[in-house]
């Protein structure tokens, strides 16, 4: 979509809001629809090639408003309000453009600080005591866990998060494995003792057969394996667990087996990238993030499982308030994971998909790839450069090593090149470890990334390297 | 903010982020700021009055813009991409628009229908086998902790939700609390079976006196009580438990005192209201939601905390391809909650408080409890209605009794009634049970909604029962 395209339907949106928000009771609060109706009406496939604006805008009137359920109805006095308001969403606009991921300080200074600001402006507005902190959280549902998870450590000397509970239940996962995981094993009271880190290869990736002899070993000491994470691209360097030998494992103890594919799933929408998920036929679970490298902002991950009963077995709650006289026929999303409330974020996956086409998407992650091999391709040649890892998609990991400098002087001086090559502010790379190496990660996966970019940053790195 | 405001400020938005996305490189990728530079910039109390958006929008390039780490930057190579798109900034625009919160089918069938489509596509694009269901979570976090809670209940016979760990830890809340209270004790790992209910009196308020023989109970037969959850404002009748009586009882037997005040909290900004969180001294957290009654689009949830080391202590990871040389100086918010990726939430809600100021915001709610009042006296005027709790905020709880229908046949009217009620499209309510009764629910809270749209509903709900 060029920039014309763009502005253009941001004002017809932007008017169209207008109207809407004037006008919402011109529409039935409440659709009158059936189950199915709906999906009925949208393609069971992917477009192929990049669709007009025009039709998907159209299509958003003809197919979806019709079904939608109108929260900012004045006739509203349903469930609860969920009433917003003209700056909010010239707010939620502004986030989606900046498309900045607030996890640390270092991510987003300002959004940080701003929300220490403001959510003390809501301690203020409501009264709570002075030395109360705020932070946001998505919805009440997470809070209450997140106060429920917190009361509990407390209430163990925070050694729940450690023991776990008994049945003692086992979890498997490479020793590269996402941070992430470690959390969830402990939030979730399995213990991080729990937690068995499985060796992995030279390449880091997780070795099958000593994923097999930990849970044969755990079975014959009287515990219960759970739980096995493969990774198809880790965090550090996009390192492949291997998942065909790796499900038989879990098929033959039978385990569940998810697999965390959130950065390097996208890359199997490529014919020559599709061996990355070779073995899915076993899998329980799989999650890759479009908001990561499919063009969709923030926030949207992507869940799969085979058996959803057993998924919303897990999760479903049913109270009187929520019942509907629908419930038997339809998806109803909220037994799908930990929230209540949740977003309408399909809507913008659907524009990204309709109007890049799956052939735009692929041309993307294609091209990506291949300015990650390129620059790859420097370093090798460079003489005083070297990679730390195979370069599976997007991500090179290397250092600066002249090959005559002592390997205990490297991390240092590779610590000091990358604060010298993020001072440019022409390019921001960060770090990682890899065989207790100091390891600089160059992540290639931005929109407007060009090869010019990725030159210019090689040149930059250089250019820190010599001085 | 009337319409041809947020017009002009909507297309100016558009032509910044269509200028923004094209000259990201014009800005260092990331900002050469001070940890506290930003926060000293802005006030430390929120508006009383209404603030012009011209102000704002300046402040947000004088204050904002310099303190942000620019991930849409074509230079931005670090940890991993989370790029956007401009189709995918038009999705989320409407999204915002419509405001639709999509928990289930029925408060949206078409967002629930169009995930199950795009999901489907990307197993398609990704070549996931053909039985596998996908939905939309908000990061791999908590797909990940989503999936290590499935395996866990899948290995224990789903067995471990209601029985949860050892020692055997125990929560309490009154019966009348949020069904996400349940949903928390068991992915929590605690177990239904540890949830106690306590009782509540007329007014479907927690008796604190059941609660603390509760805790003296359960210590006497060698439980630990963990955490109490008390609710301001419950789903069903937004009942008031007693906040300073159960302060005093966890205080007492030292237990975590959470609160979940998620749709009413945001009453108490108003001063002849404060009085529903007098007690606040005695809590350890509290949850209210913006989004449900501030104006802020969904999602942002308000979380405090009395003291952030115990919540940090709980939730914090730190692998080596996430720590930076300003750790100990900031807060990094998502060692604050579950997940990992985190959206710039506080921007709307800058937005909205700045925009309304404190005194817009009182307004609307103080405008909202007066017309749940009208509409209450009403109900107790008419003879044939009647209320069924105290209207202690903006919901209406009552029914239809003529005092002559025999009881056992008043829940299937008032089910019926509720059913012509929604059949208008022109209104919407839902229902709940309050001690086992039918119950019908008229919640005011939409921004838009004016006397007459109250007086309207009530019209139709006199209609619909004479029929």
């Amino acid at each position: 979509m060029d920039k014309e395209t763009f502005r253009k339907y941001g004002y017809e949106i932007v008017d169209w809001i207008a109207d809407y928000l004037e006008n919402t009771s011109q529409y039935p609060v409440k659709p009158a629809v059936s189950p199915g109706e709906i999906k009925a009406k949208l393609p069971e496939e992917p477009p192929a090639e990049s669709e007009d604006m025009q039709a998907i805008w159209q299509d958003f009137h003809e197919i979806i408003l019709p079904g939608i359920t109108h929260w900012q109805h004045p006739g509203w006095f349903a469930y609860f309000p969920a009433n917003n308001s003209p700056p909010s969403v010239l707010g939620e606009l502004l986030t989606a453009g900046i498309g900045a991921q607030c996890m640390s300080w270092e991510t987003s200074p300002a959004a940080t600080e701003l929300e220490e600001v403001v959510t003390d402006w809501l301690r203020q507005m409501i009264g709570l005591p002075e030395g109360m902190k705020g932070v946001i959280q998505d919805t009440a549902s997470t809070a209450t866990l997140t106060a429920l998870l917190t009361a509990r450590e407390v209430a163990t000397g925070f050694k729940s998060n450690e023991d776990g509970m008994k049945p003692v239940l086992r979890v498997y996962a490479s020793s590269e494995a996402h941070s992430s995981i470690e959390k969830g094993v402990k939030l979730a009271g399995y213990g991080r003792d729990n937690l068995r880190y499985i060796d992995t290869d030279e390449n880091y990736a997780m070795k099958p057969e000593k994923l097999d002899e930990a849970i044969s070993g755990d079975l014959e000491a009287g515990f219960r394996p759970a739980c096995v994470i493969a990774t198809i691209g880790t965090t550090s360097s996009t390192a492949i667990d291997p998942l065909p030998e790796i499900g038989r494992v879990c098929r033959k103890h039978g385990v569940w087996l998810h697999v965390d594919a959130a950065m390097v799933g996208t890359a199997a929408i490529l014919e020559e990238k599709r061996e990355l998920l070779a073995g899915s036929g076993y899998v329980d679970s799989l999650v890759f993030n479009p908001h990561k490298w499919m063009l969709t902002n923030f926030d949207c991950s992507a869940y799969f499982v085979s058996n959803p009963s057993h998924l919303i077995n897990t999760m479903s709650i049913s109270p009187e308030y929520l019942r509907t006289s629908k419930d038997a026929q339809v998806n109803n999303y909220r037994d799908w994971g930990i929230q209540l409330g949740r977003r309408f974020r399909a809507l913008k996956l659907w524009f990204v998909i309709r109007s890049y086409g799956v052939r735009g998407l692929q041309d993307m992650v294609r091209n990506h790839i291949s300015m990650a091999r390129w620059f790859a391709g420097k370093v090798i040649e460079s003489g005083n450069f070297e990679l730390l890892a195979p370069v599976s998609a997007s991500l090179v990991c290397f250092r600066w090593n002249d090959g005559k400098t002592p390997e205990t002087e490297l991390d240092k001086i590779n610590r000091q090149l990358l604060a010298r090559i993020n001072e440019s502010g022409e390019v921001y790379l960060t770090h990682t470890l890899l065989s207790d190496r100091y390891t600089l990660r160059m992540s290639v996966g931005q929109r407007t990334t060009t090869r010019a970019d990725v030159e210019k940053a090689w040149k930059i790195i250089k250019a820190a390297a010599v001085r």
